[in-house]
């Protein structure tokens, strides 16, 4: 199925008050403390448990119809040769995700959910070849699952290169929030899971990074998805370079614009969106997690409703994870981007909110508690 | 629905040979690197996915019908306060696990995994109150999932107290042994995934592993489900003395039924039967470690066979499995047990597989390669 808007409201930051119903969070914690399991055995399950509780603001959290969102885009600093792979793998990777090879493709179907790949500005006309004949139902079993949605949300073919101007215009990143925030409100369920490709956005996630987290580049510049030394070397010479160009924009919207990705500025508004609705987002990697931190400069109760996947191999993940104050569920060294990570880990989450749910408690069961 | 053994054959240590096939090893590597991902950048999920089509020898690795097996007993060790727990508090648990409400049960759910409780020498006598009508199918969605299935195997109704004598004869651990076996080898499936129940249990795991390891004795004594730092130290001393007492026994099997527990047996006897069979076998904790502990010492190449799912917030369990040369999937401080942490972690190796299985290639895709 292909949608798109003909028309978009103008993009908004919505405000998001802090979540704070400190009752509800007793509530849970109580809950949880009386569980047929000594206290607090079940570890970073139970932290977890409690973080979805509150987001979806209730003591027996259902998790439903998650949403895998694939925001693809293509990057004209890629010119610059700051990626091993040439730039109209973007596009071939998007018809791998709509065709279902990728690894993204083969998680999200393991775990029944709905896969969303969303065109903000890739290079090349994306086309479906086979709209699927049901409406998405992501919870459906593996065979009777709907086929990947695609949404025509292309607001340029690419970003300008930032090294020599701003990516992209005020106005083109306005719509790309505006297109991030659309397919949110129109999708079902209470979680959206963040991926993305674009051949070039690690150097565009970097960029991010070193401005709004006041991070040196070389901190923060890596293999990508498999530069030698040498080419790193390159990259974070451009880099360097690109800040310095910008180096007047320090405003989160305006770095966004300057050095950001139009699928990256998609995210934001689609983080900034689901937040807003209460809606977990799990997010992925380095590139999505620079898509947060936007999003929390912002709006910084945007990270009480996020839950972060994995710590990937690229240096820069760690630093700006710290530099958000966030913990991750996984350390596997993935750095292949698309979602990969967040579609592993998604049973944790259903596992933790299932604990809560679910589980007996002492007087329940008929156990004795501890001497 | 309860099954029970009227006459065991003699248990007999299989003899397992190194898993070897080279072949099929660079088979799975090249797979993988073709994959339309940058080499490597799944991190340990592909060294997983190697690692389980290693075992089940195929480069196209299904596991299915997965059997989460909980072995439960008592220990007459726990008559000397070294848990934070009433020894009743197995029976209890037993009775939770069938009626559906401890963590284990609610994660077997989740999974589709088949549950079975093995009480090798619970001191009360376990019924199981509503034998399910239809036979096991764990692979059945949620609503058709097969009830927990009890296994009498008792041998006796706990062991002794271990400060005091012998833990168990060698006849006794020999049957244990025997009925662990047996049980395996009428399952279906090709994944085991191990999980125990016994208060007093991380006390014999704890002693297995300072004499099996050679490990000092407060290095590997923890809380277990709760005890506080006196607590703590009343337990290093009755261990200090169950170990001199059996200062003799050096050899696995009279380690085991000096020190040991009727459900570690029976463990040792499953994990062996498991890895003859070329079953993955999913470690849980600090007590099922201690269990592959024994299988290996016995029969080295049964570590290849075994997929460790987490790091224990027990402090012998990172001192075990670094004697044992492993490593973990997750390190999320769970000290439950149950086999909570492999059924937490099992979705994980489904993932593993499919991406081996699922995956698009470069050239199948026609997605472009690194420059």
């Amino acid at each position: 199925m292909k949608a798109s808007f003909s028309s978009l409201p103008t993009w908004q930051c919505p405000v998001l008050p802090a979540i704070a119903d400190l009752a509800l969070a007793q509530r849970i914690q109580d809950k949880l403390n009386h569980k047929t399991k000594p206290q607090g055995s079940l570890g970073r399950l139970e932290a977890l448990a409690l973080r979805l509780g509150c987001i979806v603001g209730s003591d027996t959290p259902r998790l439903h119809q998650p949403q895998m969102l694939v925001f693809a885009a293509d990057h004209g600093l890629a010119a610059q040769g700051v990626s091993a792979y040439p730039a109209d793998v973007t596009w071939q990777m998007v018809r791998n995700f709509l065709a279902g090879g990728a690894a993204v493709s083969v998680l999200a179907r393991q775990h029944g959910l709905g896969l969303h790949v969303i065109d903000c500005g890739v290079a090349r006309d994306v086309t479906q070849d086979e709209p699927p004949s049901t409406p998405p139902t992501p919870s459906a079993p593996m065979d009777a699952q709907p086929a990947p949605r695609l949404w025509s949300c292309k607001v340029a073919y690419g970003t300008q290169d930032s090294s020599q101007g701003p990516a992209m215009s005020a106005e083109q990143c306005q719509q790309a929030l505006a297109h991030g925030a659309a397919v949110v409100r129109q999708l079902p369920g209470n979680v959206v899971l963040l991926g993305e490709m674009g051949i070039g956005n690690t150097s565009c996630a970097s960029l991010l990074v070193a401005r709004l987290a006041d991070l040196p580049i070389e901190h923060v510049t890596g293999m990508g998805t498999g530069l030698d030394a040498a080419g790193v070397q390159r990259k974070l010479a451009v880099l360097r370079q690109v800040l310095e160009r910008h180096a007047d924009k320090t405003e989160p919207l305006d770095v966004l614009a300057a050095m950001g990705g139009l699928e990256v500025a998609a995210m934001v508004g689609a983080v900034l969106q689901a937040a807003l609705e209460r809606r977990v987002v799990l997010v992925d990697g380095f590139i999505t997690t620079a898509a947060v931190l936007v999003a929390a400069r912002l709006q910084p109760a945007v990270l009480q409703r996020c839950v972060f996947a994995h710590c990937s191999g690229e240096p820069g993940h760690a630093l700006v994870l710290k530099a958000l104050g966030v913990q991750v569920l996984l350390d596997w060294q993935l750095r292949l981007g698309e979602g990969s990570g967040a579609a592993l880990v998604w049973p944790l989450l259903e596992s933790a909110s299932a604990i809560l749910r679910e589980m007996a408690s002492f007087a329940d069961a008929g156990v004795s508690q501890a001497h």
